[in-house]
Parts: C-alpha cells; structure tokens; sequence
C-alpha cells in the first residue's frame, strides 16, 4: 500500500476501508474521487450517512426499519393482519415487496440462530413475534428464511415454538428456480421439489 | 431496484451510489452495514470523509495534496531539487514513491491533454511547471505519463513547451514489464524495448 502523505486522506480512508468489500487500494480511489467532489456535495455525502444513522428507527410491532413508529406497511390497513411472514433482515422484506406477491404482514428477526456466530434466539426478535402471535388475529406464520443450515435450525426452533399456539405454520417453498435447467440442479433441491409436487391446476391458477 | 421504506436510507444509499463503481444494490449493503455500527462510529465515518474535503489543500510548489502549505516532498532537504518528474495526479506520486527508486521532486499536472474529455492545456498546471524550471535549480524534468495516446500528446506538448530551456528532459522506459512473458508482450511494445535496448552492464549497475 501507498504512503499517503495527508492525515486527513489517511484518515478518510481508514474509514472508507471498513465498508464491506472496500478495500485499502478501492478506499484511496474514493476518497480521491470524493476530493473532486465540491465541499458542499462532499457535506451531503457525509451528512446523509449520520443522519441515517441517527434518526433510523425499527418498527415497534416488525422490527422493520421505518421512520415513524410503526412502519409503511403494518400501518397500510389494506394489508391483511392475519397473515405474518417471518424474515431474516430488511432486506428479504424489500425482496419479498418487489415481487408484489404478497399482502400480509412481516417480522424481521433481525438475523437467523448461528450458534457458530454467536447467535442464539435470545439475540433475535423471536419472543416478539411470540407476543404478536398471542395478542393479535394472526392465523398464519410464513417462515421465509435461507436454505441454509442456520435458516432450517431457526425454522425449527420457531416451529417448537410457535405449535402451540392455533395457527398454520408454512415455509416458502423450496424448488426448482424459475428458468434453472433441470440437469443442472443439485440432488436435494431436485428431491425436494419431488416430494413436494402440486397439482399442475394450482399453478395455473396462480400464474 | 427494491423499494425502500425510510426516506434516509434512501438518502444515503444515494449518496453511496454516487461513488464510482458501487451500484444501487452494493449502495444499499454499504447503508445497511453501516446501520449495524454505533452511531459514534458512523459519525466518525462520515466526518472523516467531510475533514478530508474541507481541509485538503495542495501544495504551492507541485500540486501535491498536503496539510501544509509546502509538501513533505517539496521541504524535504534530502529531496534532489534538481529532478522534476512530472505525473498526472497524485496516485502516479503515490506510487513512484513507493518504488523507492527515486529522490528528486514531482510536479502534478492534474490530468493529461484530452480533447475528447474537453482537458486542454490551461486545465493542467503546466505554466506552473514552467515557472517552476524558470526560477529553479531544476536540470532535468522526466515525463512520467500514463502510454497511452494522451499520455504522448501531454509529453509531446511539455517537450515543445520546454525544449527551450537549457534541461535535460527525459521519459520514462518503456518495454516489456518485469515478469513478462516476451511471446505474450504487444508488438509496439516489444518494438519499443529493442530499439531502446541498453548495454547490459548498466542493468547490473542500476539492480
């Protein structure tokens, strides 16, 4: 790495190098781009990042981020509150919109059980999504997380935990994707989407 | 492009995607990760990048980027003042200075001649380099400019600007980089290095 003989380079790119995936060489890039920059857009560049930061708020009844109380979409009344699917992160609440496929609620755990990561289901949203189920007129819980192994444990310990109470408990459905060659797909999504074939009429309707 | 629900996520994910080469999608992981950091560390992020614009300043003599009204180059007196080499911006200075192959000064032009991108000669610092050789002790200015067809217009029009001056001037070699292998290099390379070929002994001298 290159000797920077300004504090102030260094020190912007010292900060520009702890975004993920940025590194020293693509930080130094930047922050000569960002000196190009006048100081007012370099102002509302910085500006925009702190104030996100500082007047970010979670949605008190999703945990979704939102800058009201409760958020854009627990407070839609066309959404249908009897419906909840559980996510990882705001970011699968943002996937799952854009597919305009869905009108119920979300709850963002806030990340998934990864015991190798420290994480456990005290860590995540769980006991409030607990509570919601108890308190409101929720009658089915989607549980829309990775296919990984911490999204199944986690799928498994919501499901332990959820049971008891008188509601649907589903997962996304696991499968082939749309476009994907047949040949190409491994063994146990292939087995999957055997085992869980549906009627060829169901499929019509929905498209 | 998904929708996002807070106005200053929004905010800063376009703001991030301003900066060359991220994207709305690697804006928008920027924003979340720096969500999940303290807001002490985010306000230090984004006052360092603000410093760094509103403090920068460069250098009198070479155009360098420095916090002094001088570089560190420039006052430093074991530098050689009688070598200018002269680079297009300050990564060129980075990384000749890391080769620690040379003791002379620099002088940053800001940019190379580029009639396609509207840079002429008065958008570079050119008669400050002109003043420089007039004024100074200065015997040799070596052109050490990107090879491409900018590059040998910018070093085509210096050495017009300078052949009047009783100094030496000089580019830097081209031919075929270190580690390379000869049946892969370009022909205008290849061609380069034999016509420019110099006795072996001074290789050694200079290893």
């Amino acid at each position: 790495m290159e000797q920077i003989s300004s504090k102030f380079i260094q020190d912007a790119v010292d900060e520009l190098a702890k975004l993920p995936g940025i590194g020293k060489k693509t930080a130094l890039r930047l922050a000569l781009f960002l000196l190009k920059q006048s100081v007012s857009e370099v102002e509302s560049f910085g500006n925009a990042v702190i104030a996100m930061r500082k007047n970010i708020s979670f949605c008190k009844k999703c945990h979704n981020i939102c800058d009201t109380e409760i958020c854009h979409i627990c407070a839609n009344p066309k959404r249908d509150p009897s419906k909840v699917c559980v996510v990882a992160d705001i970011r699968d609440v943002m996937a799952i919109e854009n597919t305009h496929q869905y009108t119920g609620l979300y709850h963002v755990l806030g990340g998934i059980i990864s015991p190798m990561d420290g994480i456990g289901p005290q860590d995540l949203t769980i006991e409030s999504l607990v509570s919601r189920i108890g308190t409101n007129e929720i009658t089915e819980v989607i549980m829309a997380l990775s296919t990984t192994m911490e999204g199944e444990m986690t799928n498994h310990y919501l499901f332990k935990r959820l049971k008891t109470y008188n509601i649907q408990i589903s997962t996304i459905a696991r499968g082939i994707a749309i476009g994907d060659e047949l040949e190409y797909a491994d063994e146990l999504t292939l087995g999957q989407s055997i085992l869980n074939r549906h009627p060829y009429e169901n499929r019509l309707q929905t498209n």
